[in-house]
């Protein structure tokens, strides 16, 4: 099957959507609001025009299938999201919903497709931006959206998200009861294309990417080094209890232990994204007595992230000894990493070298519905499509010609599915 | 001359000047304001009861001096400041004042005394807590006061420090023009007693402590590290450019300098004591693409300064190199080390030997008036009183017995003078 023909009929969505949720600066599509929902209503209409039926599912995402397909036959999922951040990109999202409906189309006007039927879910609710909460679509489907989650207000509008997820028809009572509002077993896998949000494959020059799965993280988000504030002059070295010298002491030491579990090929990624020093009382000619500051790793790997938070609780205490310090820790949060089904990667990875396309198996940084299903028992792969200029942002630029390929090579793992 | 029988002098004297500037919390002498001309004039009326001549300079500080001591005689000149900070504590420079008082009237009680004449000054204005400005009595006096430093405001009252000296009888047109108030051939020597505001002499038992200099310092007020501020998660660590690893990068680096630097016996002081990550953009999961932060080094060695400076641009350069960050730096600001005279040094220290009161050499971190008279070219020689608890603050505790023990060995140094 070749997908290639269907350039035109791609670069003709991903313009109309875009123009349709062009905000002056990037392109606009609210969680739940008028902007996707927009786009869900054109996306609609083109498939019915392709003879596809199309169906909203119980928290009100979009569901595309092939017309005389009965519900209950088990068959494959692809998807992705239709919302999108304020001023963000055309591709965050839609890309995948894109390369789905490219998939089913040409079944349908081609005539079936090897393997088993296949679904397109266009999922609303993805971008945290919105609500403070990421995958409310895919969530709510799958049972993980709760009263608390419900409580979400907008940020503009400060409605609550149950009450967005009412207007667009979804069974708010059955969410909040955290139903599962889908049959799993009737989901055979699910697979999703999507932008790389990195720079890794603009980086390495590949087109195309295999996810081996989407990273977890442990997180504080305030750890406060207590030290000992004094006069900057007065002070000698051995006397000091410096909170700044002792928390770069720390990151530096977290970035050697970092370096070195690379080498060991594992999979980890370490932020300090909030660093200050106390206002309340920081000065040039003072020695900082308090300094706050979030940290953050990120893996795949659960066990990555567990050794790597007790070799920094390790850090810390030595740390504290050897500089008259203490560090005070909040609640530590953690969030789950997914992996990616290893068949639904090998063959995806097959399917990219039968057509010849240079790909690498690279984690994703970023969270993805795949994480959802995959957490939820269902055999998952993803598909990164390479991306200019970052993500969450209106300069996003994935080249069509990529895209392209990337659909080919969802095409063909299609049809290589049991 | 055994000045230990002075202790109950000295005691009603930081009591009744205690008593007169308590604001609930610790002292509070403002400078050229009402706490510091009470303790003033209450320092003149008990220097007139013993019999001494107590007369204003031209900037307003209190010179005391022998009753017939003629106004060209060259003379010895011990002092300190009598201002204080914001619910301060007692000690910080009323105790030079208080040491050089004793010897004085211990002097005129017990006749003569060995060596040149003596008087004593009592400076204004020293702490930089209202007008942002510090030794601004001794700078006036040596014609180191300027118009911007004149039209400098009271941080309550918003009143300029001209309105202020004018009020307390400065001669304010001779202080614009940068005149020197005093016949410089007329100071044979600048002698200071002065409390440690550092914690050095309670960590080792050092009653007193003889001043080797005062430690000047080469500031950035703001440096920023600016990186590339990306999502935290997608970023692999090969293509992070993490402002806030580099900085602390540049800490770690500059402490090993530090360390170093110290065991090869240089004297250097190392803070960065404001820190922060751009709050317009900061977050968990960004990496931070923007760090501010100040530097300070301080050392009494001009060529450790310039030494240590160049070390850090040098390591700048590197990481900028090596971490794909670049450092922005704003106008480089230094003020100069001051050196006490080494032959006042040895009488200091062999005063303390002859008393057997263990001491050590040591620099002094914080500024003091003894600076100006260094660099105004009068050797200059100072004495540290162990002080409890740090500066700066109400829980300032000097022990009257270590008090008194430098009082001793400054009468014997100025016996010792010619």
């Amino acid at each position: 099957m070749d997908l290639m023909q269907y350039r035109e009929l791609a670069e003709q969505i991903f313009n109309d959507v875009r123009e349709m949720s062009f905000d002056g600066v990037g392109v606009t599509r609210e969680s739940y609001g008028q902007g996707e929902s927009a786009a869900g209503d054109y996306l609609t209409r083109l498939a019915q025009a392709e003879g596809l039926a199309v169906e909203a599912d119980r928290a009100a995402n979009i569901l595309f299938s092939p017309p005389d397909l009965a519900a209950d036959t088990p068959a494959v999922w692809v998807g992705s999201h239709i919302d999108s951040v304020p001023q963000g990109g055309n591709y965050d999202g839609l890309a995948g919903v894109v390369a789905g409906l490219l998939c089913l189309i040409a079944r349908q006007r081609e005539g079936g497709g090897k393997g088993p039927p296949l679904r397109v879910v266009a999922f609303r609710g993805e971008e945290s931006a919105w609500f403070g909460k990421a995958y409310m679509g895919s969530s709510a489907l799958l049972g993980k959206l709760g009263q608390a989650d419900l409580d979400l207000t907008q940020r503009s509008t400060g409605d609550t998200l149950a009450q967005y997820m009412e207007r667009v028809g979804a069974d708010v009572q059955a969410i909040r009861e955290q139903e599962v509002l889908v049959d799993l077993g009737h989901i055979l896998a699910y697979l999703e294309l999507h932008i790389e949000q990195g720079p890794v494959m603009v980086a390495r020059g590949l087109p195309v990417a295999v996810v081996s799965g989407i990273r977890g993280n442990i997180r504080h988000n305030r750890i406060e080094c207590l030290g000992d504030a004094q006069h900057s002059g007065v002070v000698p070295r051995w006397l000091r209890h410096d909170a700044m010298f002792a928390v770069s002491d720390l990151v530096m030491r977290l970035d050697e232990h970092w370096r070195v579990l690379l080498e060991r090929g594992t999979d980890l990624v370490v932020t300090a994204g909030i660093v200050q020093t106390d206002p309340a009382e920081h000065s040039i000619s003072r020695i900082p007595g308090r300094v706050s500051f979030s940290l953050e790793a990120r893996s795949k790997s659960t066990d990555t992230l567990e050794a790597f938070y007790q070799l920094m609780r390790a850090e810390c205490a030595a740390i504290s000894r050897e500089r008259g310090v203490k560090f005070e820790f909040d609640r530590r949060v953690f969030s789950e990493p997914a992996t990616m089904d290893t068949q639904i990667c090998d063959i995806l990875s097959k399917a990219c070298e039968q057509r010849g396309v240079p790909y690498e198996v690279i984690p994703s940084g970023a969270g993805h519905d795949a994480s959802l299903f995959a957490n939820a028992g269902i055999p998952s792969g993803m598909l990164f499509v390479r991306n200019q200029n970052g993500s969450h942002n209106p300069r996003e630029a994935m080249e069509i010609e990529d895209f392209m390929l990337g659909v080919q090579v969802l095409a063909d793992a299609l049809n290589q599915l049991s």
